[in-house]
């Protein structure tokens, strides 16, 4: 038997989100948003990708002049239409501020058809058009290059409805996903994803995004729950694939394409999405161990013991949480009886408590007594269970605070998904702190590369470096992030040239001026190569 | 407390499939598949859809020469080339012995290369082409209209590789998915998809339809497990997009529109696909209730009381459980003291027994006290499990025997799930028996229409009125069986014309000759518009 004193907590509290800060920038206030009142500091803005010094902005596309603005506010309203520099600064920067555009106007339409007619117009006028969820991504995919139109969803943030049989929720693009949650909570349902950026993104976004987060494991992709969507291609065409159905076979399924396309083939309006059930019991347990392959022993053993309730498997290294509790003042180590390189976070979700309980129990003593875990603690209460994911989850945040970092978000096969951690460390030595955490039940490493201040030099020995060996071990360059502005190039480590041709026709099909969120997703030596104009 | 005596179960054997008889048809008995052996008899062929009334032959397509045959023995050999009457029989009649092609050469390609030099080659000699699985569709969806070239994929059966640690199978096309499930069992894995026709449907098929089953109310659609495909286009192109990882998001998801495109757009030759763990623990209950509303009531008390192991919830009414009885002849109604109206099947899978059985005696508890089940049985033994799922899945094979039966597969809203079964009750009368029965846990709906003979005045009192039924009440015409030939021109009551047009672009983008699969799932009038030379 497991002695259960073994995993009485030690108190950990006020971590923090690792996906966004608490402090973050929206152009969206009168939302539940935050703001960030600061000015860029001028010393941020050197925090550039190199691929701005190769990207120029496409003469194709026409400049902001006074009639378009005429034009936006017949549509949307003066009060939809935002010209003011300090308007524009938040929706200008993305969260790592990193990337920095100029765009002169941001607009806020409330209705499906207001964003037809403002794409419709921007189409004719060739002004090029990003559409802006809450803005948390990570590879500068939602923020303009150069002086791009924002298209802001955050006012269309209702509730269309919900059916509390089946659990099917519709709503508008602009809701907030912890928003939704909150929403389903008294309805007994949740939403099927999670992740530090709950707060500020939104299910537009996400959806752009196919985004994952920690309980994918569980509830599988977004393209797993979603049920249908509105959509608006850049010519204002408005596609309604906006089914209540957990199942309908009648044709090829469409919406699949905007899904994780990034806003680049057209804007995500609306959303019926497939909710699960919240299931009152909920357990977690931080785990400390010695080896990767431990770890990996770990996951099969959670996978076969605790089945069906198994909720989340994340992991994280020492370094990466040596940085929560260097920088979330009052964290601290649940398992301060000695340093292990590995930790673990299992978390169960169930119905029963008390069979939850024994299913952990048994999976820790088997883990105890093959002796793959070196020490363990599992919640107690509410504030542990919060606590515990905040060291998890605070490790973003944390590495902001330190300096300088180079962000990977990649799946490896679990087998090697460390290695690139370890080889990174050997090629950069005592250049940069090497770390990696993420979700391993998934195989999605988040690799971190933390220095004092950004050095081309290093980037140029962790890139292409990364990204050859992400690609030499069959893995993908983007695991949940997406490819944005950062990866565009990176592509063809993870798709073949034929597949980007086929993604560029299909970009030439629904938006033959190329006006929606340009310089993302794909390199524009890709689209020149469909498109005679571009 | 319930009193456990009135869950005894009483014996029920040897009851049958319902998606697929013991017999069946397939072109392929080399593969451990079955045959059948009798000549289809003449009366059956006037069980024709009224499609074929309308249906011509497209003269754009060329007919099959000698010169033809010659080519493809260079492809596929001697033994790949099959043009025997006797050897063409199954594969140009479908299941339901309602559609009858008359092609005169069947191909049996042994790899991708083969495939891709098939289609290359017909694509030049604008020679129709039915790609082919297990030929188990219900909708005419893979068996020839006229003399399309049947290209079977069931001599691509190999397992590719199999990754242990996360459950991801990679495998051809033409592997059958029991056998797969059979290869899984002793890994500790499963397929996670089930239904009737296992024995002889086949991956690339099931992908191909995005089939459904009893089963997806827990591990959910395909589109949410399968991780990768290589893909043949028309031309011969292969489109690699067979990733083994759980997380990729670079770039759109182009393998998502082949899932559920029904061989039109390509044809599926490898597969990666996320299976799930196998649990060890299983139960069924079978109960009997008085009303749709209570079994509504009963689902939902099975989300919340049964939460993360309930793992099937399906529903059948008395007509077609009488149907059973009448023709499994060694099938008993395992709650033989009164009729009821309705019969539910609540399966729960876990990792767990005991645990697992608690939360089912509680959950029955619950619906007894609250007067929701009339009475109940709960499997003692793998004997009765299987004889309980018999009762359900055998539908489908006794109302075969029976006489002519005209078969819908709707996905409706729940609440009005079973109305459409009342109202055409009440519109046919004496004519017909009216039955329903399916996945009530997904809004699906089999509703079933048996005569003793065809009837062409019977089937214009159905047709469009459950069409029509079903559009008005928000649901799909087709829910997990696809469009297939049967109900190409049922699209537009479940998809806008404007969504129509798009997917008839893709055909022409993908297909540019539209050799592949002719006249099923887009009404030609459709694709008349997009390609001039239609």
């Amino acid at each position: 038997m497991v002695d259960l004193k073994l995993f009485n907590a030690s108190p950990v509290i006020d971590a923090r989100s690792e996906e966004q800060p608490f402090e973050f920038f929206s152009n969206c206030p009168s939302l539940g948003q935050k703001r960030h009142s600061s000015h860029i500091p001028a010393t941020d803005r050197v925090r550039k990708d190199s691929r701005y010094v190769k990207t120029f902005r496409d003469p194709r596309y026409s400049t902001l002049e006074n009639e378009d603005l005429v034009e936006f506010k017949k549509i949307v309203g003066d009060t939809g239409v935002l010209t003011e520099a300090f308007e524009l600064e938040a929706a200008n920067t993305d969260w790592l501020k990193k990337y920095f555009g100029s765009s002169k106007v941001l607009l806020r339409p409330t209705s499906t058809q207001q964003v037809s007619e403002i794409l419709k117009y921007c189409n004719a006028r060739k002004l090029a058009v990003v559409p802006q969820g809450g803005n948390t991504g990570l590879v500068g995919g939602s923020v303009p290059v150069f002086d791009e139109v924002v298209l802001s969803l955050g006012a269309m943030n209702k509730i269309v409805l919900f059916d509390e049989l089946n659990g099917i929720l519709v709503c508008e693009a602009g809701c907030i996903l912890e928003n939704l949650d909150n929403y389903l909570l008294e309805k007994g349902y949740m939403m099927p994803l999670d992740f530090g950026a709950k707060g500020s993104c939104q299910i537009g976004g996400n959806i752009s995004t196919n985004a994952g987060g920690v309980h994918l494991l569980r509830y599988g992709s977004l393209r797993a729950n979603v049920l249908g969507l509105e959509i608006v291609l850049a010519n204002g065409e408005v596609i309604d694939s906006l089914r209540t159905l957990r199942k309908d076979n009648t044709g090829y399924d469409l919406k699949q394409l905007f899904i994780g396309a990034e806003g680049t083939l057209g804007v995500v309006t609306k959303v019926s999405i497939l909710t699960p059930p919240r299931l009152s019991s909920k357990n977690v347990a931080f785990l400390s161990c010695g080896s990767f392959v431990d770890c990996q022993k770990i996951l099969k053993e959670a996978k076969s013991r605790l089945g069906e309730i198994l909720s989340a498997f994340e992991f994280m290294d020492r370094h990466a949480l040596d940085m929560v509790l260097k920088h979330s003042g009052k964290s601290r180590d649940p398992l301060p009886a000695s340093k292990h390189t590995f930790y673990l976070l299992v978390e169960t979700t169930g119905s029963f408590q008390n069979h939850d309980r024994e299913k952990l129990d048994k999976f820790l003593e088997a883990c105890m007594e093959n002796g793959l875990v070196a020490d363990g603690v599992v919640a107690q209460d509410n504030q542990q269970f919060t606590s515990f994911w905040h060291l998890r989850e605070g490790v973003t945040e944390a590495l902001s605070k330190e300096g300088a970092v180079y962000k990977y978000d990649l799946s490896i096969p679990v087998p090697h998904l460390y290695s690139v951690v370890e080889d990174l460390q050997k090629r950069l030595g005592d250049l940069a702190i090497v770390m990696g955490y993420g979700h391993l039940g998934d195989g999605n490493l988040h690799l971190n590369i933390s220095t004092p201040q950004y050095d081309e030099k290093i980037l140029a020995l962790i890139e292409p470096f990364v990204y050859e060996w992400t690609a030499s071990h069959e893995g993908s360059v983007s695991a949940e992030h997406g490819l944005g502005f950062m990866k565009a190039d990176a592509i063809y480590y993870s798709k073949s040239p034929e597949l980007v041709q086929w993604m560029a026709k299909f970009k030439q099909i629904f938006d033959s001026n190329g006006i929606l969120n340009p310089y993302k997703v794909l390199p524009p030596s890709a689209l020149k190569e469909t498109s005679p104009s571009y």
